[in-house]
């Protein structure tokens, strides 16, 4: 028998969704936050949960083994005064529809001028300005992961030029041209606009910099629904001020909620969506979840296993 | 030798474009509007022009055997007062990439609270909101000819469920079910969205009425980048301004440009687009043009011949 620890303030429908799956050999305990943990915390060997929730728990987590993450991120449960000596597995390949509905979403509601159009309209003007496309358009993704791969297969349903930065990898067929390292700058020339889906690890901190704003051209739009840890703030601000940068549609900050005295907040052509691109829904995430704990089971090695050293 | 009257507001491009083509047999006059035609213009045997110009030059293109439209609509030719001893051949295929950036950057502006979350940030407002998704919602298409096609394998994209409405046919796979004339409060039902791409034509003349809104649900979004004919504006607006449909997204109307005076200038969750939707651009036109010139100095049949009695 495997006790589970469920803590997330979602902990009732994931115990629907578990319950519903009929798993064997496992019994459920569930708590919302870490100041109400159950009596049987420190006998569970399974927890699923927010990381932010476990790595407040994880000092009464002595008997866990295998932690399963709501997020893709995982950064709370990365810090090296931690312990590391458990499974941590994060969620993945359940978030790319989501992401190309923010990223395309923006993408389009700028070359439609849906906001220009939209003031226009309340002034009772009618206004004809011709619309730009997608068709054609450069797209350059930052990380090509499981969500870069589902947007790049979405950019090439809009007639895109695919560019994709990675770490190595290039295996991905909807990427046109690769880059990688030290090519950050031939990457970013040329692109109409750069959308970033990286993790946050010591190599992708603050990898969109100055110089890295200034190799793009003036007509780009940065789009970042990933980590907030991968961007200068000050510089992008910058960048958007002086009219370097077209524009930048940000999901996600170093700092969250976005302090109300922060330079974005008073930036222009910034779009902010308040941490909401692609939201972790029970549903999405518990057939993850289902699928590990057959394969914890089943002595088989886990899906989307987060190396401690690499951070993802 | 054939003589080709390109009468369009972008006459020069299609000159350019036809020119670099190199055709066989072909001379060129060109004009801008019906006010200025050139001297040959009784001798063309083609026409390439915008069917509203075309129309008014009609009395004076005596030796006229085929006019290639470049708009998808042709109105402004169907009148049974003019002459039909002609070939028409319209736009097609070539406004289905537009359309879909159009009615998926609407329907992603939705699902994704964009001008509620754009007014949130204006204040400085953090709007941690959950937004909706495209997956798994209901889109029906009014309509299911060659822009149909492309937003039935787009919608696909995203997740949807398809309903399409047609006269008679079923020929799109990515349809996963069809209804026909008396059908349409069927086809309405459970609609999520509602997409309109009909011609204009006697039979769909205010289809979409109060009758028609009524079988939608509250939460539905009526979109129109079709034809304005097809909707009987009065019902629309009352619909949205009592909350029985949630909103529309609007391109065209019976009257353009919408005249000041209109009920929709201050009709509640519209918005208005001012006839943008899928401009006809020379460089998607001129192709269609080229290779039906190939196919009427070759005696084949030319593509995307209209019917005058259809109407399409």
């Amino acid at each position: 028998m495997h006790t589970l620890l469920i803590l997330s303030k979602h902990a009732d429908s994931y115990r629907r969704l578990i319950d519903a799956a009929g798993l064997p050999d496992l019994k459920m305990v569930t708590a919302t936050t870490s100041r109400e943990l159950p009596d049987e915390t420190a006998d569970c060997s399974i927890v699923l949960g927010e990381p932010s929730l476990v790595r407040q728990a994880l000092p009464h987590l002595a008997g866990a083994r295998w932690v399963q993450s709501t997020w893709a991120g995982v950064e709370p449960l990365l810090d090296a005064s931690l312990r590391q000596d458990y499974v941590l597995t994060n969620a993945r390949g359940v978030f790319g529809g989501l992401m190309c509905e923010y990223v395309f979403g923006y993408l389009l509601a700028r070359e439609r001028r849906m906001f220009e159009k939209f003031a226009a309209q309340r002034l009772g003007r009618w206004d004809p300005t011709p619309p730009g496309t997608l068709r054609s358009k450069q797209i350059g993704l930052l990380g090509v992961g499981s969500i870069g791969v589902d947007l790049a297969r979405m950019a090439k349903q809009f007639g895109m030029w695919v560019k994709g930065y990675t770490r190595s990898s290039e295996t991905c067929a909807d990427v046109d041209v690769y880059f990688h390292g030290a090519d950050r700058e031939a990457f970013a020339a040329n692109l109409d606009y750069l959308v970033c889906v990286m993790p946050t690890t010591a190599r992708t901190r603050h990898l969109v910099d100055a110089t890295f704003l200034a190799a793009l051209p003036s007509r780009a739009v940065f789009v970042n629904p990933g980590r907030g840890t991968v961007v200068d703030e000050l510089a992008l601000a910058d960048a958007l001020r002086t009219g370097r940068l077209a524009g930048a549609v940000l999901d996600v900050f170093q700092e969250e909620p976005l302090p109300p005295d922060h330079v974005f907040w008073r930036t222009p052509n910034l779009i902010i969506t308040s941490h909401t691109a692609a939201l972790s829904m029970p549903e999405d995430i518990a057939p993850v979840f289902i699928e590990n704990y057959r394969r914890w089971t089943a002595g088989e090695p886990l899906q989307h296993q987060v190396d401690f050293e690499r951070a993802y």
